[in-house]
């Protein structure tokens, strides 16, 4: 036994039903550490190139991280991969909640799941009794009843469940998994491949406490967190919950607003804190963590209920359902990302693709005729509804966007493309790179495409905007937003290199723990005599060996590349008129590609670069491809 | 001011006299860290490229590290570098004792000595006050008689002085810089340099504590080494000295034996400890250290009094002048180290010229003619001793070798330079690379030529033989000694960084710190946020100038080779008959270049690798050359 992991995988086959254990070794858990890097471990070494990511040869990855499951703050996640069928890459998406720490407690690191099921099913894993059960009752239900009708037949109201919504079961590219009706594995699909395999959910129920090496150590930090957190950036999440992302961006001049065409939300006050304040009911939070950043929301409109068991939208949702889509009003939002929590539908993939046809709609590349009349003008919170219905259900218009904005564009066709803003096929979350240089060039490199959970948003958050909210282990100087030099891309390689461990460790990075304490956390949990370098080491092994998977299946350089939209300059605001160019962005990207010790021509790390992480059999892989 | 540093450079021009101050910022200081990493700086920015090392555009930089002058153990090194005259590339070689301690207690971090005299003079620093004055009643004198002179005339007992001896005078390319006459900055000739500066010594007196951020903290750190250094590998070196390696590598079976022709030594003995105890007198440390690894010893002998004024051979000097010329005298290798630490002369470039020049003349390529009679075989300990004077004189045959054994193999001809045992120019120390194959690749690389100080000795002391005193991080899978593959390329790579780091903090590598303690010694004493990765990041900095360096200067992977006598089977004892071929040499050559980010072409880092560590303007320097 290990301390921190359990050294055990389950391995479910869902076409021939059976359900194995494997042993992980204590070398494999260090080398991977948990979350992205097991995922990518797995992928690699499992699925064949260019398999359908529909179809029964992918596999959905449950990975738990060393902290996944400790009683410490920002214990809470944990992180789910596949081939993304969205954008045909690497998947990765993490969620909060309690699921990852129910998992862990009951006694896994990490689940694999293969195969088919010839009929709907959900896996209950109760401590090591694991099995599959009929899921035809559940099938088409929204996710909170879901939950609850799961708990009620095993008779246990501490279960926790994973589960693609309705949107998944129909295949829905821009569908999620859903953990306690409220919290997202939001991007890249992955509902739609748990839809594929007629897998409805995964409940779970443990009892056990992961093994902890140092626990009065453990103990002491996780008191250090609770008694100090408020005098750090956690304190304004504590406070003013994601939703906060309003104003500030709004004050950088990149709030993004009707499609990424305006960085400045005339009404941006009608969907910010107080405006949220006033629908929200209460504070919840994830496992182990005092911040409690998230806020459920409530409104008694008899046509448009908002059910509090579906939580609350945070930021990304407010913005991808507001001000990108031109609507102000805030319970509108709140219904519309409660539609998404109960299909199961990423939010900011189906607010970013309506934004998406808003804006070819009133360009008139589709008119009423194309959308069964529905008026898809900004500022219509009753088209943002319908869509969300006909996207989760793959109907009317609905069908078109559910592949999202790429898909749709390129069914539209014309100049629709050139408004479809995303990258790899998946759509630029509410963090606009014309005001944060920094992140363009992460959320293009991304292996998972645009992607704002390890991509810097940008380092001078902590000099220029007063959120320190990157750790940026202080070696950096701090540059202003519109850089793009080369000290920039370093800057962008060094912190999402860093970002990238807080999913292996299995730590929410809304925590204001120093990379110190990090390590801390993981030389405690598992008794290593680890440190910053080899847990920065590990990060950057995942990601080089998600980026091979994506080499593998035929990504290139020109897969890393930025829509056109955000090489316009924004009309108004602190950046008006500001603008990078593609010679500037290219220059920058080359810089990146060469630092991280890629081969520029194929955009995929070097056999030294491999050899340097100790992968070597990485290298081997990408060659045979 | 800074912390840990004081922020200040002395810059002595010896051709005008001008002695000025610089202040250093804090970015240099946190950027280059100290030591190597300081000296790599100004020789990059100050020296042209394929300039003459012995004329007056060469510059001789003392650095300190931040841990220079700490109450802490380790606290007591400097470091000394120039462009070589023994190799032409570039030269740092560091000290213990107290000389570097009471440079920084006089207020200085580094010290930029320029220009020629026209008159040998010394440098004297007492605090601010500094002062050149006239040296020619010094010149041509002992060591320790140089440093009682000067402590005479200037009225102050405790004041340090580095010099070159009588053979850096002669410019002998051999020569060292001595500390308080029995502390060497070794390799490379540096005495040669200070010598053809006419600058006989430099002596300081400091009177001020360094700054310390967190002077609790670092009490803390020492109280623990104090207390603790009894349980960890440092307690062989508190035990037994340095020579105590005479009985571990003879265990292993490369003890430098006869010019590397074998890797037994019969009568290793008596050289070994026991006998060494026997002419003991006490034991010496350096500035702050419990650990008194120095054994000072004493010889009555009216021919070759052994005066305790110069300590005791260490382990290199016990294995060069011994076993590695034959000799079991332990008083004739103490008298003939003595000499060595009298004249200013590298015990370990004398011993190994001396054992080459053996293996010529038992080979028969030169003769008693050459040598004046001299009979040059192995175990002839009064012919070692006629040729330290010889050489340190530059007089008879000491002419031929007093530029090194590739020089003097240059102009024996023949097949003489097969023999000699030297890379880059400079002999390689008492450490065989066919029973640590990850040396070999070490020395082959190393910037300033073979040079056991950073190359790592072997990963697998820590599980082989016992002693772990490479601190490896704790990231490697153990290795066999024979290994070569390119997972022990990347053992070497990384060792090696982080040996260079204990240059740059300017702490001693006998003692048992561990990366975290580092950390902490560096954060407590600057104040930084720093960690180990930043640190680790600064040694590969260093380690990358000093390559650029030597590629602006012509060096290329051709200089990065090994002796012919490394690939030869060692005839007998744990290791008999085993080798690596040259082959399986340069793969793992080709894998360390590649995973250091360096052009294999060149052998030098690529301008990507140079702007990761965010010194893009190293590549431009060398982009220009």
């Amino acid at each position: 036994m290990s301390y921190g992991h359990w050294g055990k995988a389950l391995r479910v086959n869902l076409t021939t039903r059976e359900i194995t254990t494997e042993t992980l070794s204590d070398k494999f858990l260090r080398r991977y550490l948990g979350g992205w890097g097991f995922i990518a471990y797995y992928l690699l070494k499992e699925l064949p190139p260019r398999i359908d990511p529909l179809g029964p040869e992918n596999k959905l990855i449950y990975a738990t991280g060393p902290l996944t499951g400790q009683r410490v703050a920002g214990g809470g996640r944990h992180m789910i991969g596949a081939k993304s069928p969205l954008t045909g890459a690497f998947s990765g998406s993490e969620a909060g909640g309690f699921f990852g720490a129910e998992l862990k407690r009951a006694g896994w690191d990490v689940i694999v799941i293969e195969g088919v099921s010839d009929s709907p099913v959900y896996l209950w894993i109760h401590d090591d009794q694991v099995e599959l059960r009929p899921a035809e009752h559940l099938w088409g239900l929204p996710t909170a009843d879901v939950e609850e009708r799961i708990r009620e037949e095993l008779g246990d109201k501490r279960i926790r469940v994973s589960q693609c919504g309705p949107a998944g079961e129909k295949l829905v590219l821009i569908s999620n998994i859903m953990h306690d009706a409220t919290r997202a594995a939001g991007r890249t699909g992955l509902g739609a491949v748990m839809g594929s395999k007629k897998l409805k959910a995964v409940a779970v129920r443990g009892t056990q406490q992961p093994p902890v090496a140092d626990p009065e150590r453990l103990r002491e930090l996780a008191r250090w967190f609770r008694e100090h957190y408020k005098e750090t950036f956690s304190a304004a999440y504590s406070e003013l919950g994601t939703v906060r992302m309003v104003r500030v961006n709004q004050g950088l001049g990149g709030l993004p607003t009707r499609n990424f065409q305006q960085g400045q939300f005339e009404h941006f006050e009608k969907i910010a804190v107080e405006a949220q304040k006033e629908i929200t009911i209460r504070r919840d939070t994830c496992y182990g963590c005092p911040i409690r950043c998230k806020w459920v929301v409530q409104v008694d409109d008899p046509d448009r209920p908002v059910d509090p068991r579906y939580g609350g939208p945070e930021y990304e949702t407010v913005a991808a359902m507001g001000s990108l889509c031109g609507v102000d009003d805030i319970r509108a939002i709140a219904y519309a990302g409660q539609l998404c929590n109960a299909y199961g539908l990423d939010s900011i993939g189906t607010g970013v693709s309506i934004a998406f046809a808003m804006e070819c709609f009133e360009r008139g590349l589709i008119g009423p005729e194309d959308t069964g009349g529905v008026e898809l003008r900004f500022g219509n919170a009753d088209a943002v509804i319908t869509m969300v219905e006909q996207i989760a259900k793959r109907e009317g218009f609905g069908e078109v966007l559910s592949g999202g904005s790429r898909r749709a564009a390129e069914r539209i066709g014309g100049e629709a493309l050139q408004y479809a803003v995303q990258i790899k096929g998946q759509e630029v979350a509410m963090h606009d790179p014309r005001v944060k240089y920094g992140h363009g060039l992460g959320i293009a490199v991304s292996p998972t495409g645009a992607d704002h959970m390890h991509s810097v948003h940008d380092y001078t958050y902590g000099t220029e905007g007063g959120i320190d909210d990157l750790r940026p282990l202080d070696i950096f100087d701090p540059l202003p937003f519109d850089d793009i030099s080369i000290a920039k891309a370093r800057l962008v390689r060094y912190v999402m290199m860093w970002r990238v461990t807080y999913n292996l460790t299995g730590v929410c990075y809304f925590q204001a723990w120093t990379p110190e304490q990090i390590r801390d956390l993981v030389a405690a949990t598992t008794g290593w005599n680890t440190s910053i370098l080899e847990i920065w080491l590990a990060g950057e092994r995942a990601y080089d060996m998600a980026r091979v998977f994506n080499a593998r299946e035929g990504f290139g350089p020109e897969d890393d590349k930025l829509p056109p939209r955000l090489f316009e300059a924004l009309p108004e605001g602190p950046v008006a008129g500001k603008v990078y160019t593609q010679d500037q962005f290219l220059k920058a990207r080359q810089a990146f590609y060469e630092m991280m010790g890629w081969d520029p021509q194929t955009a995929a790390p070097t056999r030294a670069k491999l050899e340097d992480l100790d992968i070597a059999w990485v290298a081997d892989l990408l060659e045979k491809a």
